[in-house]
Protein backbone atom coordinates (compact mmCIF):
# COMPACT_ATOMS: atom_id res chain seq x y z
CA UNK A 1 0.00 0.00 0.00
CA UNK A 2 1.07 3.61 -0.96
CA UNK A 3 2.06 6.01 1.92
CA UNK A 4 0.26 9.15 1.74
CA UNK A 5 3.70 11.23 0.57
CA UNK A 6 4.05 7.98 -1.95
CA UNK A 7 0.29 9.10 -3.19
CA UNK A 8 0.87 12.67 -3.44
CA UNK A 9 4.14 12.12 -5.52
CA UNK A 10 1.93 9.93 -7.36
CA UNK A 11 -0.61 12.59 -8.43
CA UNK A 12 2.24 15.36 -8.84
CA UNK A 13 3.70 12.81 -11.44
CA UNK A 14 0.66 11.50 -13.35
CA UNK A 15 -0.87 15.68 -13.28
CA UNK A 16 2.49 16.96 -14.80
CA UNK A 17 2.70 14.50 -17.53
CA UNK A 18 -0.53 15.53 -19.11
CA UNK A 19 0.27 18.94 -18.66
CA UNK A 20 3.54 18.42 -19.81
CA UNK A 21 2.57 16.15 -22.64
CA UNK A 22 -0.02 18.65 -23.93
CA UNK A 23 1.10 21.76 -23.40
CA UNK A 24 4.95 20.68 -23.27
CA UNK A 25 7.10 21.69 -20.43
CA UNK A 26 8.88 24.98 -20.79
CA UNK A 27 5.12 26.00 -21.36
CA UNK A 28 3.68 24.81 -18.00
CA UNK A 29 4.35 26.61 -14.73
CA UNK A 30 4.46 25.67 -11.14
CA UNK A 31 1.17 27.50 -10.24
CA UNK A 32 -0.38 25.25 -12.90
CA UNK A 33 0.51 21.95 -11.31
CA UNK A 34 -0.31 23.44 -8.13
CA UNK A 35 -3.47 24.20 -9.02
CA UNK A 36 -3.89 21.05 -11.13
CA UNK A 37 -3.05 19.04 -8.45
CA UNK A 38 -4.02 20.57 -5.20
CA UNK A 39 -0.89 20.25 -3.24
CA UNK A 40 0.50 22.65 -1.64
CA UNK A 41 3.61 24.36 -3.02
CA UNK A 42 6.07 23.56 -0.29
CA UNK A 43 4.69 19.92 -0.52
CA UNK A 44 5.59 19.91 -4.31
CA UNK A 45 8.85 21.01 -3.40
CA UNK A 46 9.59 18.58 -0.92
CA UNK A 47 8.80 16.30 -3.60
CA UNK A 48 10.65 17.54 -6.81
CA UNK A 49 13.32 20.55 -5.64
CA UNK A 50 12.93 21.91 -8.54
CA UNK A 51 10.96 21.88 -11.90
CA UNK A 52 14.00 20.05 -13.90
CA UNK A 53 13.68 17.23 -11.21
CA UNK A 54 9.55 17.04 -11.41
CA UNK A 55 10.58 17.04 -15.38
CA UNK A 56 12.80 13.80 -14.82
CA UNK A 57 10.34 11.86 -12.44
CA UNK A 58 7.59 12.30 -15.06
CA UNK A 59 9.75 11.08 -17.91
CA UNK A 60 11.70 8.29 -16.01
CA UNK A 61 7.84 7.26 -15.32
CA UNK A 62 6.40 7.49 -19.08
CA UNK A 63 9.57 5.74 -19.39
CA UNK A 64 8.58 2.63 -17.10
CA UNK A 65 4.90 2.40 -18.41
CA UNK A 66 6.35 2.64 -22.38
CA UNK A 67 8.87 -0.29 -21.34
CA UNK A 68 6.23 -2.57 -20.03
CA UNK A 69 3.63 -1.45 -23.16
CA UNK A 70 6.10 -2.31 -25.29
CA UNK A 71 7.33 -5.66 -23.80
CA UNK A 72 3.36 -6.60 -23.88
CA UNK A 73 3.23 -5.16 -27.28
CA UNK A 74 5.60 -7.35 -29.06
CA UNK A 75 3.32 -10.19 -29.18
CA UNK A 76 2.92 -13.31 -31.49
CA UNK A 77 4.57 -16.18 -32.63
CA UNK A 78 6.32 -14.84 -35.78
CA UNK A 79 8.98 -11.92 -35.69
CA UNK A 80 7.06 -9.86 -38.47
CA UNK A 81 3.50 -10.80 -36.16
CA UNK A 82 5.40 -9.45 -33.20
CA UNK A 83 6.54 -5.85 -35.01
CA UNK A 84 3.27 -5.13 -36.42
CA UNK A 85 1.15 -6.00 -33.56
CA UNK A 86 3.30 -3.20 -31.55
CA UNK A 87 2.58 -1.05 -34.14
CA UNK A 88 -0.60 -1.55 -33.34
CA UNK A 89 -0.82 -1.08 -30.01
CA UNK A 90 1.16 1.86 -30.54
CA UNK A 91 -2.30 3.01 -32.51
CA UNK A 92 -4.29 2.12 -29.79
CA UNK A 93 -2.40 4.11 -27.45
CA UNK A 94 -2.76 6.94 -29.56
CA UNK A 95 -6.63 6.55 -30.11
CA UNK A 96 -7.23 6.90 -26.46
CA UNK A 97 -6.19 10.46 -26.35
CA UNK A 98 -7.18 11.13 -29.64
CA UNK A 99 -3.68 12.37 -30.71
CA UNK A 100 -3.92 15.21 -28.58
CA UNK A 101 -0.33 15.65 -26.99
CA UNK A 102 0.82 12.94 -29.41
CA UNK A 103 4.35 10.88 -27.70
CA UNK A 104 5.69 12.93 -24.95
CA UNK A 105 9.44 11.35 -26.00
CA UNK A 106 8.84 12.68 -29.55
CA UNK A 107 7.45 16.16 -27.45
CA UNK A 108 10.73 16.10 -25.39
CA UNK A 109 13.22 15.23 -28.20
CA UNK A 110 11.82 18.57 -29.94
CA UNK A 111 11.30 20.80 -27.23
CA UNK A 112 14.32 19.56 -24.61
CA UNK A 113 17.22 17.89 -26.65
CA UNK A 114 19.12 21.21 -27.33
CA UNK A 115 18.93 22.53 -23.80
CA UNK A 116 18.95 19.97 -21.30
CA UNK A 117 21.36 16.96 -21.65
CA UNK A 118 19.55 14.89 -18.87
CA UNK A 119 16.12 15.03 -20.78
CA UNK A 120 18.30 13.93 -23.96
CA UNK A 121 19.20 10.68 -22.10
CA UNK A 122 15.85 9.33 -21.30
CA UNK A 123 14.62 10.28 -24.79
CA UNK A 124 17.32 7.95 -26.36
CA UNK A 125 17.48 5.16 -24.41
CA UNK A 126 13.86 5.37 -25.13
CA UNK A 127 14.17 5.40 -28.90
CA UNK A 128 17.40 2.64 -28.71
CA UNK A 129 15.32 0.43 -26.42
CA UNK A 130 12.01 0.87 -29.21
CA UNK A 131 14.56 0.39 -31.65
CA UNK A 132 16.63 -2.42 -30.49
CA UNK A 133 13.44 -4.71 -30.00
CA UNK A 134 12.39 -3.88 -33.60
CA UNK A 135 15.59 -4.99 -34.63
CA UNK A 136 15.57 -7.77 -32.94
CA UNK A 137 12.71 -9.46 -34.27
CA UNK A 138 14.06 -7.96 -38.07
CA UNK A 139 17.42 -10.13 -37.51
CA UNK A 140 14.65 -13.02 -37.19
CA UNK A 141 13.33 -12.47 -40.17
CA UNK A 142 16.29 -11.99 -42.01
CA UNK A 143 17.94 -15.14 -41.32
CA UNK A 144 14.50 -16.80 -42.32
CA UNK A 145 14.20 -14.97 -45.84
CA UNK A 146 16.09 -13.79 -48.51
CA UNK A 147 14.97 -9.63 -47.37
CA UNK A 148 17.97 -7.71 -48.32
CA UNK A 149 17.12 -4.57 -45.88
CA UNK A 150 19.72 -4.29 -43.00
CA UNK A 151 17.87 -4.75 -39.37
CA UNK A 152 19.36 -2.21 -37.65
CA UNK A 153 18.33 0.59 -40.63
CA UNK A 154 14.61 -0.65 -41.24
CA UNK A 155 14.58 -0.33 -37.46
CA UNK A 156 15.02 2.97 -37.45
CA UNK A 157 13.06 3.88 -40.04
CA UNK A 158 10.52 1.88 -38.74
CA UNK A 159 10.65 3.89 -35.28
CA UNK A 160 10.87 7.23 -37.58
CA UNK A 161 8.10 6.52 -39.68
CA UNK A 162 5.96 5.73 -36.13
CA UNK A 163 6.92 9.28 -34.48
CA UNK A 164 6.43 11.00 -37.71
CA UNK A 165 2.81 9.29 -38.78
CA UNK A 166 2.02 10.61 -35.03
CA UNK A 167 2.94 13.81 -34.84
CA UNK A 168 0.99 13.61 -38.66
CA UNK A 169 -2.23 12.22 -37.41
CA UNK A 170 -2.01 15.18 -34.10
CA UNK A 171 -1.83 17.69 -36.85
CA UNK A 172 -4.43 16.92 -39.06
CA UNK A 173 -6.53 15.58 -35.99
CA UNK A 174 -7.01 12.14 -38.30
CA UNK A 175 -5.90 8.85 -37.54
CA UNK A 176 -5.65 8.18 -41.14
CA UNK A 177 -1.53 9.30 -41.57
CA UNK A 178 -0.51 7.02 -38.97
CA UNK A 179 -2.86 4.03 -39.91
CA UNK A 180 -1.34 4.85 -43.61
CA UNK A 181 1.82 4.52 -42.06
CA UNK A 182 1.28 1.27 -40.15
CA UNK A 183 0.25 0.25 -43.42
CA UNK A 184 3.74 0.76 -45.04
CA UNK A 185 5.60 -0.47 -42.30
CA UNK A 186 3.92 -4.02 -42.61
CA UNK A 187 4.71 -4.15 -46.15
CA UNK A 188 8.45 -3.33 -45.81
CA UNK A 189 7.77 -5.72 -42.73
CA UNK A 190 6.49 -8.84 -44.59
CA UNK A 191 9.05 -7.87 -47.68
CA UNK A 192 6.07 -7.88 -49.92
CA UNK A 193 6.12 -5.12 -51.73
CA UNK B 1 15.53 47.72 -52.84
CA UNK B 2 13.97 47.53 -49.53
CA UNK B 3 13.04 50.42 -47.28
CA UNK B 4 14.26 50.55 -43.85
CA UNK B 5 10.71 49.52 -43.03
CA UNK B 6 10.61 46.65 -44.66
CA UNK B 7 14.47 45.89 -43.74
CA UNK B 8 13.74 46.19 -39.84
CA UNK B 9 10.21 44.46 -40.51
CA UNK B 10 12.48 41.37 -42.19
CA UNK B 11 15.60 41.34 -39.20
CA UNK B 12 12.88 41.06 -36.58
CA UNK B 13 11.15 37.60 -38.39
CA UNK B 14 14.69 35.85 -39.41
CA UNK B 15 15.98 36.78 -35.57
CA UNK B 16 13.07 35.47 -34.26
CA UNK B 17 12.48 32.40 -36.39
CA UNK B 18 16.00 31.04 -35.34
CA UNK B 19 15.01 31.93 -31.66
CA UNK B 20 11.77 29.52 -32.37
CA UNK B 21 13.69 26.99 -34.01
CA UNK B 22 15.69 26.28 -31.59
CA UNK B 23 13.66 26.69 -28.31
CA UNK B 24 10.03 26.78 -29.46
CA UNK B 25 7.72 29.55 -29.79
CA UNK B 26 6.04 29.55 -26.18
CA UNK B 27 9.47 29.78 -24.89
CA UNK B 28 10.49 32.87 -26.96
CA UNK B 29 9.69 36.07 -24.70
CA UNK B 30 9.23 39.71 -26.23
CA UNK B 31 12.34 40.71 -24.63
CA UNK B 32 14.53 37.86 -25.91
CA UNK B 33 13.20 38.78 -29.44
CA UNK B 34 13.76 42.69 -28.52
CA UNK B 35 17.30 41.54 -27.41
CA UNK B 36 18.67 40.06 -30.01
CA UNK B 37 17.14 41.93 -33.25
CA UNK B 38 17.65 45.46 -31.42
CA UNK B 39 14.57 47.36 -32.57
CA UNK B 40 12.92 49.37 -29.80
CA UNK B 41 9.59 47.30 -28.33
CA UNK B 42 7.31 49.80 -29.54
CA UNK B 43 8.78 49.46 -33.27
CA UNK B 44 8.44 45.13 -32.97
CA UNK B 45 5.01 46.35 -31.87
CA UNK B 46 4.20 48.47 -35.06
CA UNK B 47 5.68 45.72 -37.22
CA UNK B 48 3.70 42.80 -34.90
CA UNK B 49 0.52 43.96 -32.97
CA UNK B 50 1.29 40.47 -31.10
CA UNK B 51 3.42 37.73 -30.47
CA UNK B 52 0.61 35.29 -32.11
CA UNK B 53 1.22 37.51 -35.13
CA UNK B 54 4.68 37.67 -35.31
CA UNK B 55 5.18 33.78 -34.92
CA UNK B 56 2.45 33.71 -38.22
CA UNK B 57 4.54 35.92 -40.10
CA UNK B 58 7.67 33.68 -38.88
CA UNK B 59 6.03 30.06 -40.46
CA UNK B 60 4.26 31.88 -43.64
CA UNK B 61 7.73 33.59 -43.82
CA UNK B 62 9.60 30.01 -43.74
CA UNK B 63 6.32 28.30 -45.52
CA UNK B 64 7.23 30.54 -48.73
CA UNK B 65 10.86 29.36 -48.45
CA UNK B 66 10.29 26.17 -47.89
CA UNK B 67 8.15 25.86 -51.12
CA UNK B 68 10.93 27.41 -53.19
CA UNK B 69 13.11 24.99 -51.88
CA UNK B 70 11.16 21.80 -52.49
CA UNK B 71 10.08 22.73 -56.37
CA UNK B 72 13.76 23.17 -56.73
CA UNK B 73 14.73 20.02 -55.09
CA UNK B 74 12.28 17.37 -57.34
CA UNK B 75 15.52 17.80 -59.68
CA UNK B 76 15.83 15.13 -61.98
CA UNK B 77 13.98 13.17 -65.32
CA UNK B 78 12.88 10.36 -63.54
CA UNK B 79 10.23 10.62 -60.82
CA UNK B 80 12.29 8.15 -58.55
CA UNK B 81 14.87 10.30 -58.78
CA UNK B 82 13.14 13.85 -58.32
CA UNK B 83 12.18 12.14 -55.26
CA UNK B 84 15.40 10.78 -53.90
CA UNK B 85 17.15 14.34 -54.54
CA UNK B 86 14.22 16.43 -52.97
CA UNK B 87 14.69 13.62 -49.47
CA UNK B 88 19.08 14.21 -50.25
CA UNK B 89 17.90 18.48 -50.33
CA UNK B 90 16.61 18.09 -46.59
CA UNK B 91 19.46 16.09 -45.40
CA UNK B 92 21.20 19.35 -46.78
CA UNK B 93 18.96 21.69 -45.14
CA UNK B 94 19.04 20.11 -41.94
CA UNK B 95 22.89 19.53 -41.80
CA UNK B 96 23.60 23.24 -42.47
CA UNK B 97 22.47 23.68 -38.89
CA UNK B 98 23.68 20.29 -37.70
CA UNK B 99 20.27 19.83 -37.11
CA UNK B 100 20.05 21.85 -33.87
CA UNK B 101 16.43 23.20 -33.73
CA UNK B 102 15.19 20.31 -36.34
CA UNK B 103 12.16 21.15 -38.71
CA UNK B 104 10.28 24.30 -37.23
CA UNK B 105 7.00 23.10 -39.47
CA UNK B 106 7.08 19.66 -36.84
CA UNK B 107 8.24 21.77 -33.81
CA UNK B 108 5.36 23.90 -34.69
CA UNK B 109 2.98 20.89 -34.87
CA UNK B 110 4.52 19.51 -31.47
CA UNK B 111 3.93 22.75 -29.74
CA UNK B 112 1.31 24.73 -31.39
CA UNK B 113 -1.02 23.07 -32.98
CA UNK B 114 -3.38 21.98 -29.86
CA UNK B 115 -3.58 25.14 -29.22
CA UNK B 116 -3.67 27.24 -31.98
CA UNK B 117 -5.90 26.63 -34.89
CA UNK B 118 -3.90 29.69 -37.08
CA UNK B 119 -0.66 28.28 -36.26
CA UNK B 120 -2.36 24.71 -37.42
CA UNK B 121 -3.25 25.93 -40.87
CA UNK B 122 -0.11 26.39 -41.81
CA UNK B 123 1.59 23.60 -40.92
CA UNK B 124 -1.40 21.56 -42.47
CA UNK B 125 -0.81 23.77 -45.74
CA UNK B 126 3.03 22.74 -45.74
CA UNK B 127 2.65 18.83 -45.05
CA UNK B 128 -0.01 18.80 -47.66
CA UNK B 129 1.78 20.04 -50.07
CA UNK B 130 4.66 18.56 -49.86
CA UNK B 131 3.10 14.99 -49.50
CA UNK B 132 1.14 16.17 -52.68
CA UNK B 133 3.93 17.00 -54.54
CA UNK B 134 5.83 13.13 -53.49
CA UNK B 135 2.39 11.43 -54.55
CA UNK B 136 2.07 13.29 -57.94
CA UNK B 137 5.61 11.86 -58.66
CA UNK B 138 5.05 8.43 -57.21
CA UNK B 139 1.83 8.39 -59.27
CA UNK B 140 4.25 8.85 -62.61
CA UNK B 141 6.04 5.58 -60.98
CA UNK B 142 2.95 3.53 -60.41
CA UNK B 143 2.04 3.79 -64.60
CA UNK B 144 5.68 3.16 -65.26
CA UNK B 145 5.94 -0.27 -63.27
CA UNK B 146 3.88 -2.59 -61.19
CA UNK B 147 4.64 -1.33 -58.08
CA UNK B 148 1.29 -2.29 -55.75
CA UNK B 149 2.05 0.94 -53.43
CA UNK B 150 -0.36 3.59 -53.61
CA UNK B 151 1.17 6.23 -54.24
CA UNK B 152 -0.76 8.85 -51.75
CA UNK B 153 -0.39 6.44 -48.97
CA UNK B 154 2.98 5.71 -49.30
CA UNK B 155 3.59 9.68 -50.26
CA UNK B 156 2.21 9.94 -46.27
CA UNK B 157 4.82 7.74 -45.18
CA UNK B 158 7.78 9.75 -46.66
CA UNK B 159 6.91 12.68 -44.76
CA UNK B 160 6.60 10.61 -41.70
CA UNK B 161 10.18 9.05 -42.50
CA UNK B 162 11.44 12.18 -43.23
CA UNK B 163 10.02 14.13 -40.51
CA UNK B 164 10.75 11.72 -37.82
CA UNK B 165 14.32 10.87 -39.28
CA UNK B 166 14.74 14.59 -38.49
CA UNK B 167 14.15 14.16 -35.19
CA UNK B 168 16.22 11.18 -34.07
CA UNK B 169 19.22 12.80 -36.11
CA UNK B 170 18.56 15.63 -33.52
CA UNK B 171 18.16 13.84 -30.24
CA UNK B 172 21.30 11.93 -30.94
CA UNK B 173 23.22 14.45 -32.94
CA UNK B 174 23.89 12.12 -35.54
CA UNK B 175 23.22 12.48 -39.13
CA UNK B 176 23.10 8.38 -39.29
CA UNK B 177 19.34 8.13 -38.66
CA UNK B 178 18.25 10.65 -40.90
CA UNK B 179 20.58 8.79 -43.39
CA UNK B 180 18.85 5.77 -42.35
CA UNK B 181 15.80 7.03 -42.98
CA UNK B 182 16.70 8.19 -46.42
CA UNK B 183 18.09 4.91 -47.45
CA UNK B 184 14.43 2.88 -46.31
CA UNK B 185 12.44 5.47 -48.39
CA UNK B 186 14.65 5.15 -51.41
CA UNK B 187 14.31 1.69 -51.85
CA UNK B 188 10.56 1.77 -51.29
CA UNK B 189 10.43 4.33 -53.89
CA UNK B 190 12.64 2.49 -56.12
CA UNK B 191 10.61 -0.26 -55.69
CA UNK B 192 13.62 -2.94 -54.99
CA UNK B 193 13.40 -4.12 -51.51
Amino acid sequence: MLTKGQETRNRIIQTSRQLFTRQGFQNTSISEIIAATGVKKGNLYYHFPSKEELGIAVLTDARDEFYTILDNSFAGKKPEAKIIHSCDSIMALMQQTNFVGGCLFGNTALEMTDSSSRFGIIVREVFSRWTDMIAKELHQVATTSTGPINPNILATAIVAILEGGIMLSRVYNDKTHLNNCISIIKMLVENKN
